[in-house]
């Protein structure tokens, strides 16, 4: 018996996208990782003093990164959790996690490779969701802080 | 176009307290995090001979427990997951998850500080979610035992 | 009082399926742990040859390995996240996720013990999930690789 699921609620939808979308970055299908991204996009961390903006800059970093990757024979995971999300009025979606890196060598041990928030700003085009904004900080340049 | 989203499911709202409570407790908002619990609200460990009850109790032990990590530089981040929620016929609804601690020092490697498990009985106020009772075990306490 | 919770979703209702699945692996109810597969189900990873067939196959691959970590001291929690859930045409579900294995010796300090993806084939028997496939893969065989 086929049993049709309820419609997806808007959290379990940012749930789902987060995951197609860091396994694009994770697999290094970095053109269509680009495309998660509004065409105007921006990447922005507290290091760079100059954020991605737009899908070229975008898929250009995670290139790099990919390669970098490659070269040093790990793989990385990006997990997102504890997921608050909320619609604004003008139908935005703002979304804020942690994000962990797991890093694994070949043949090696896993580890964190970093511990970080992620606030993201989502707008739907053609049905899918999409990143406007991203910000992600680092809890290594700001551990011992309050907030 | 901005899409309705459809209502929360009592899973997602769960989901989306946890991420929003283990945020206040890991930027040192003490007294919201307080507010997270009833005003009796238990909060115990199995290391812990005498729990701590009510909220004035629980917020000194957030707030110590803050301090302890402002002195050392570092940063936690409180991660739940593997998620278990029943609602009960009282009303009440247990939940219960694995958590993990990840630790950053400041300029430093994260690491995974502890892994526990949280079994938390969860009541409605005022429409919003609170804990009345949470009972946390750590595994390097139990370690090599069936359960 | 009491709101009655709204029915669950599929994304949600395959997450608590893996978290009910993973306690009961993690705190060694291996024959229960057995019965979350369907009674010809697969468990196959890229490192045996020959993956489990049937129940009581995966109860007894389970049972070595509680046994190992009981003799060893240790308890490993599983962790699934970045879930990406597809109902298909036949019925059957496909998910997609990541898993951590996290490692605690007692008295000592947790780790990560590996990292995995992990793809299910699940399907519905008396209104209950069940496995009828896994395909676990490690990251340490195949980091430096894009997928």
């Amino acid at each position: 018996m086929v049993r049709r699921a309820s419609r997806p609620t808007l959290y379990e939808e940012v749930q789902q996208f987060y995951a197609r979308q860091m396994r694009l970055l994770d697999e290094h299908a970095v053109a269509e990782w680009a495309e998660t991204f509004t065409p105007d996009g921006v990447f922005a961390t507290q290091v760079d003093t100059t954020p991605a903006k737009g899908r070229h800059a975008i898929e250009a970093a995670a290139g790099e990164a990919a390669s970098r990757r490659a070269a040093e024979g790990v793989r990385d995971r990006h997990w997102l959790g504890m997921l608050d999300v909320e619609e604004q009025p003008d139908g935005t979606i703002t979304a804020r996690s942690y994000a962990l890196v797991v890093r694994t060598p070949l043949g090696g041990r896993s580890a964190i490779q970093a511990s970080c928030t992620c606030s993201d700003v989502l707008v739907r085009a053609g049905g899918r969701l999409q990143v406007r904004t991203r910000y992600v900080t680092r809890d290594d340049l700001s551990a011992g802080q309050g907030n």
